[in-house]
């Protein structure tokens, strides 16, 4: 089959790799209907993570099971599917209370590479969430945002307590920022605005339910929210980037008492405790436990209810996957979905 | 009258001061019954802290009413009365929200010192709890302990979401975390786990509702948590030291899902945003909205529901409170009592 690689900064290619097949009796095959490229992805794509060797990529996808492993009772093949970027159990006391993305027995997906014609998922009972019948194809962009974006987007809007009543702020404005907007919306948030200085993401923002946009950014930009707020801060802040400065920015813009959603993959960011402290925030974020949501998000996209598919701007053949990380990395698009 | 001005690192003098009085319609005059050393108080005395001129020390109180402004209408002169350590007015949309301690016009009562014969305290009726009727003289040590170290062991307990059915692990075996285990004992924690090398602090903490003991610390003592609730972590952790070890500690001790409430005043700490990213943790706390939990707290109290005021191990007249300082400094005390 083909699958995208990562040869090192900058190097994607799309090559023959072996055709994956069940190994443990909890696996499933599936093929990929779609796939896509991940604002993580361009963390090692820029050289900040280091490739020691080709590395397969993807870790987002939606489609057909092709075959179970003996183990497995609740998929069959010809279901098509959406899982999450961890593989988890779904039974441990951890994915009971809601974070199958801490699973004890865990598998990130992210390792097996999604960027491909065919994917192995492990512990599939626990992991694959099956549409109620085959999606038509419109649907399908949508439901592949479950799987990643909109899942990590609803998670931080669940984790920054965003709902009625309440102002939103969101830091970040790709893909999972985006659909924070959207998940603050579906939850009841009274007003929801967004840091973006793109017009094409500001646009969409507003579709999504933005009610603000503010293109300061750092302290500027916390004074805004503060003059939206009677100098209060907002009460749930999204923060969807994972630089020392967003994180900083996430804090500060939130009101004592508020709510810290944090879903951005943290790189080089050291919180400081006084300033933690006396901003009496609540913080939780991490690794967006996605499989919770999936039955409530596959349900709002398959009744038309959301559309997050509207983030990918750029919709190539899986052939041309160099071209989709690219664009995103020189931010002239949003998201690149890949067709395998 | 008499009162406490810090001079330097170990030097505490009982001199006499500026009787106070009423400065602003909103404030009160207290006569102290008793007041006591904080924890906190050892930062600036152990020379942590800087002290740039004689530092008025205190800022935990119970007492009787002398006087009131002239806009002061719930509390009357006579009432016996117990406060927090940051006056709020209670009625802004933090203090509404329950974050006293981050009232927008709160003002700190440890700049006034409350380690004296009597106390300004700035806006009365947002600050004070009145008790129903004049305590009797044993309930005193109790009802300070409400003006601080109660009040913020249960926010933390609060912070952490310690409940029915969770493991509660309690990180320092100060009268802070010493209450810290009563109140989560209070919220009905089904295993209360405290971390203590100290005989006499364990002793207590197995009175006030402690089911473990855990004499290791750091990586060791996160792993005898690990033993005790089958690999997982506790789900609610409470920090009551403030040090980058204890907070570290605390984050680790907690599974992911879990919740941990730090209220150990912050000192040089940096949380690495990495791990607490991949920890799954909640984080809450700060300086504890004390006048929240008064109510209920002083209701407990007088209805001899709970006893906390027995984590004063010292008490002595106010003249003597350079001895108190340094039994709590050397540790020979838990917390020292003052009558002044």
């Amino acid at each position: 089959m083909r699958g995208t690689l990562l040869y090192g900064p900058g190097d994607i290619r799309v090559e023959e790799r072996p055709d994956p097949k069940i190994e443990q009796p909890t696996d499933a095959v599936i093929r990929l209907v779609a796939t896509c490229v991940c604002g993580s992805d361009l963390w090692p794509y820029r050289g900040a993570d280091k490739v020691e060797q080709p590395m397969p990529m993807g870790h987002e996808y939606a489609g057909v099971v092709e075959e179970v492993g003996s183990e497995v009772s609740a998929i069959r093949p010809g279901q098509f599917v959406v899982g999450s970027f961890f593989a988890s159990d779904n039974t441990c006391e951890i994915c009971r209370a809601g974070y199958q993305s801490s699973c004890v027995h865990r598998e990130p997906v992210g390792a097996i590479g999604t960027q491909a014609q065919y994917a192995r998922i492990p512990l599939a009972d626990g992991t694959l969430v099956a549409t109620p019948e085959t999606p038509s194809d419109d649907l399908v962009p949508s439901l592949l945002a479950a799987s990643d974006v909109l899942g990590t987007g609803w998670f931080a809007a669940v984790a920054a307590e965003a709902g009625p009543g309440k102002t939103v702020a969101v830091v970040g404005d790709g893909a999972v920022g985006l659909l924070g907007v959207l998940a603050a919306r579906q939850l009841g948030a009274e007003r929801i605005v967004i840091f973006s200085r793109h017009e094409s993401r500001q646009q969409l923002a507003r579709e999504y339910g933005a009610t603000d946009i503010v293109v300061e950014r750092g302290d500027e930009g916390v004074a805004r929210i503060e003059d939206l707020t009677n100098g209060l801060g907002a009460h749930s802040v999204i923060e969807a980037v994972g630089t020392q400065e967003s994180m900083m920015q996430a804090i500060r813009a939130t009101r004592p008492g508020g709510h810290v959603g944090y879903v951005g993959v943290s790189h080089d960011v050291a919180l400081p405790g006084e300033e933690l402290f006396f901003s009496h925030v609540h913080l939780h974020g991490g690794p967006a436990p996605v499989r919770r949501f999936l039955p409530e998000l596959i349900d709002l996209i398959c009744r038309r209810e959301i559309d997050p598919g509207k983030v990918f701007d750029l919709d190539l053949p899986l052939q041309q996957a160099a071209e989709g990380y690219r664009a995103m990395d020189e931010r002239r698009a949003i998201k690149t979905l890949l067709r395998p």
